[in-house]
């Protein structure tokens, strides 16, 4: 029940990181379109690991093979079926989780809600599941694109290095913790692999932006364009919070300062709304701000209970990230492209 | 399409704020459960305009009609249907908005939307439209509590005055903004007070706990049991930001402090995590925290521009709150309680 | 959970035949439509008890008011929320079921489901509700003929007398019984009057034609535009069949016989398909025909059972329907045009 | 937008007949069910091209390889993926069909809908589409076995021979055409040969069962348990009609002849209500019985139309099912479980 996102532009995903395999069907895909397959897979390698010095050495081509769909090199309208094989599965690396809950991680919750536990990476909890939404949200992107639509995320925190000085989006693709000015860049690269020496994990942020939406995307009530950008953004794997515009610093603002004035051209001389009033945007760009917890396995001795509730201690091993949010940065793109896409097709249905 | 929420029970509601009523249908009610009618209308008098000096004055007893559903004082398992009349519509205090759309309000992004405009109160944008869900989540709290959960929200912040000190769930309802500490409580009613003599207005934002969930509550994946709390906090109007647990203060903190290490009775000796692992529940208190915007309608003059792109001035009349933190409490709890119950029902679905 | 219909174009229905009122939500309105109130009226008065000498004798004038989406004449974009007050409620005529399950009724099944009754009228059970789904039909059908497509049912079948001889569709309000054949009409009539002063009742059947609509229209796979539509018949009271195209009659056929050929302008020579092949529209007429069984009412003296499972007698009291079809042409076509509009709007969705 | 069945028991498929694998994703499956994997094969191998000698001589294994979902033989609780890859794919077969549009198939219509076709074997709405659905229906089947629910289909007519005299569910796998009766398959089994030999096709109907399902499953209004049923088994390729119980006909019978007297015991003397009353089971066998037309594809030259409207001759070719029935008995059947095995599930999701 809890597989599929989205209304009509629909991803529905299956798989555990040590499966076969994982993959997903996307529904709702107009016919007659090009899909650039290899901007599709260049998408996943900015989410695969072993792509820096700062993100987990596990090695894995990820690699995406459609099965349905596509005729031609175009869509042909019916879902398309894809899988990406599981190929580095070292499942010895979790034997020694086999008995024992790791904090924070979903190994006791899953324990409690299904009464049994695929140990071995984490089943179907594991991140690993995002790499199917980054296909999802490659083909979105490439639909948006040609409506002149386009997403740009980006790191903005690592701990306690918050991006400043020039925003060049540019920059972004050039360093490998994807902070779109180099300075900060270097940084947060340093404070990221200080802290992984040091066997621990660190949090971060990461902004995204929705630009040349047009005004009117979004519906009133329940489904406010940054309801679902939020629900969206919360699925993500570590994800703690979410905000657009103004976002938490409006709670200290008055009215006066925070009302975004029109200029004559419909456009906002601020844009403390982050692109969208009353959860419909209004032409300006969509901004939204992610929190990411600090990995929870840490390379540290740590208490712990075991499936016996008896005390244990438990000592990380295997290859894991120290922070997030450079492999995230892509996932949060494709999770606001699918949502974007999605509301379009929506606001489209009506207007027979 | 955008009028329902909840999967299995389910909101579905209708109505703006200048129309003959509001109201909505629950669908997905279980059989023989007594609802009392007069908690629900106690919720929605928390809700109500004109209950205290620091909301706005407009007057209007929303007094709920059932209509279906409750047969001898028990839901018989149909729908249930209800209306609020709509009673104290000066529809003239909004004569002077029909052709001018005020800054971060939804009038121009609903006429870009819809190409017309309800600008009698904001038409379906109106704040109004939650009254129904506050029918809707007082009779999700009563199913809840029949299994022991509970949900309790207060206000944590008003401007730059925070939440300190102790904190006493039973002062709450003790004061008009509904702080669990008095002496803070003071303090950001006078906030309030100085900033609606000055004609401004100012923000803030609430604090939910819902507790006693036991672990294994929520979906993995899309339909994480945070992702659909933060989906329903985002829908409710003047909200721009929603955080669980550490929140966004995860983004400086190391996983070795940010972890929750468990006792051994499986609770954990801190709850960064907010009750939630995974997206699932752990049995601990699921915290989270919710910021809302200034109201928009300032008593100030403004410049806009009108629907002619012409700049005009702007002056705000009628009643409006000048923080609506206080009456947004009930709120909060009634799309916590209809989010805890729906889930509680999908998991409760594959048990067959 | 069941009283939603439709995915874009959605109506939501509330109410038993002895509570206030009932009504519904219609959902998924495109903004801008000038909403021909009286003909929602009209066909509502279609419906409604005490039209005839061959339908029941209750008295109810079946006022339908609008409460929502509906400014100046024409719809907003917002959810048409709207009521029928129940008027004619003679609760006292149930007085004698209170304790006994009616043969064929869903008295025992609603029992078993609920473990409770309401056992006025048959509560959520009764065809009323179905005067909810001619309000949302009459105003799907006032969409589909701003994009030139028309439906019409028309009584096909009484008893064992089935129309015949020529077919004018413009005779079919003519005569009480709604029969496309004067000629005919008169002997349903006559069959339905004689079947009533025995204290008997009759099935019939209504044949429905969809007109006017492109080629291209439905889903494949699940949703097929033919599966839909016969989900709405099959959901509506006391039908036990529907079937499209050749129907039945497809069983005892040749593939070459069955076949339809083109003509050179796309059209069929014959139409055994239904205009629905793969499940989407060819062009040619939407044809299905739905069997609706007698009414389980009875002026006779039955044995049955009570709640405490013993045999009892009952003699059926009350204004019963002899016979539904007259009553029940246009809720097929109301659930028809919602079918058809739906579809038309999820067509629609992906064409961004 | 269509590939999905199933509320919370939900099969998403995806795959065309001549692409590299066709498979879905079945989720909502409770964990900790040992799964029969041979069983499933069985149910596939029921389906299977080449099984005999009254069916399509196209040989293809039709292999399920489950991805996911499946730890130690049993369910996870996560979503079970799966593919059957495509093994027999002839796409020359189809060469002479590129251009034109087969009668009564869904080669124009699909042209019309996507502004594209897939020729080969008729892409998406290929019946290959429906071995999908046997694996799902062949899982939902093992669940509900472990309620006690049991399914059954057979055929109950091949053109003009019926289903008469004894009926034995024993004989039904003992026959290649699947009918209850020795006797009467010879029949069958004769006519479809002789069809087959003068390069016809012919239709027939398919009986199902649902047996120990008790009282009280099924939702009222929109959803009712026949109304499901009835969309699932018009969704199947090549179906024409649907009816259960006395189907129609009921309309040529009285009340007091059709209505179903009870027992004491709360049983029924006669079924014509098909085991379902106002939506929702009574306990009785749920009975249904559904037409299958003859199939497009004859082997005899037929006149038609090619996508530049010009009249062309087409000859048959290729390896295609003389009569479907034989085949599409456990794609009945699946689709009756998926539907049994949903409701269920949404009947339990409010028994909190």
């Amino acid at each position: 029940m809890s597989s599929s996102f989205g209304k009509i532009f629909r991803l529905t995903t299956f798989g555990e990181s040590h499966g076969k395999a994982i993959g997903g069907i996307i529904d709702g895909v107009p016919a007659n379109f090009e899909i650039n397959v290899e901007e599709v897979q260049a998408e996943l390698d900015k989410r695969k690991p072993g792509q820096s010095s700062i993100v987990t050495q596990r090695k894995e081509s990820d690699t995406v093979e459609f099965l349905s769909g596509i005729f031609d090199g175009k869509t042909t309208g019916a879902p398309i079926g894809f899988i990406i094989p599981n190929e580095n599965q070292k499942s010895k690396d979790y034997d020694h989780l086999k008995d024992v809950y790791r904090p924070s991680h979903a190994d006791f919750t899953y324990a409690k809600k299904y009464g049994n536990r695929d140990y071995r990476g984490g089943g179907r909890s594991s991140a690993r599941e995002t790499a199917s939404r980054v296909v999802g949200g490659a083909i979105a992107k490439q639909l948006l694109a040609s409506k002149g639509i386009d997403i740009t995320a980006y790191v903005d925190q690592v701990g306690s290095v918050k991006l400043s000085g020039e925003k060049d989006v540019n920059e972004i693709e050039n360093n490998i913790v994807r902070c779109p000015n180099a300075e900060v860049a270097k940084k947060m690269i340093a404070l990221i692999q200080k802290t992984k020496k040091s066997g621990d994990t660190i949090g971060g942020s990461i902004v995204c932006e929705i630009n040349h939406v047009p005004p009117g995307l979004g519906e009133p009530v329940f489904d406010k364009l940054h309801a679902e950008l939020g629900k969206a953004m919360l699925s993500i794997n570590a994800v703690k919070g979410f905000e657009y515009g103004s976002g938490f610093d409006c709670i200290t603002m008055n009215g006066s300062e925070h009302n975004d004035i029109f200029n004559e051209d419909g456009s906002t001389k601020t844009n403390h709304s982050g692109g969208i009033q009353g959860g419909i945007s209004n032409g300006m760009p969509i901004t939204m701000r992610i929190a990411f917890k600090p990995v929870a396995t840490i390379m540290m001795e740590q208490e712990t209970i075991n499936s016996q509730d008896e005390l244990v201690k438990l000592q990380g091993k295997g290859r894991h990230d120290p922070c997030v949010v450079p492999r995230a940065v892509v996932i949060v793109e494709a999770m606001a492209a699918m949502v974007a896409l999605d509301m379009m097709m929506r606001d489209s249905a009506v207007d027979i």
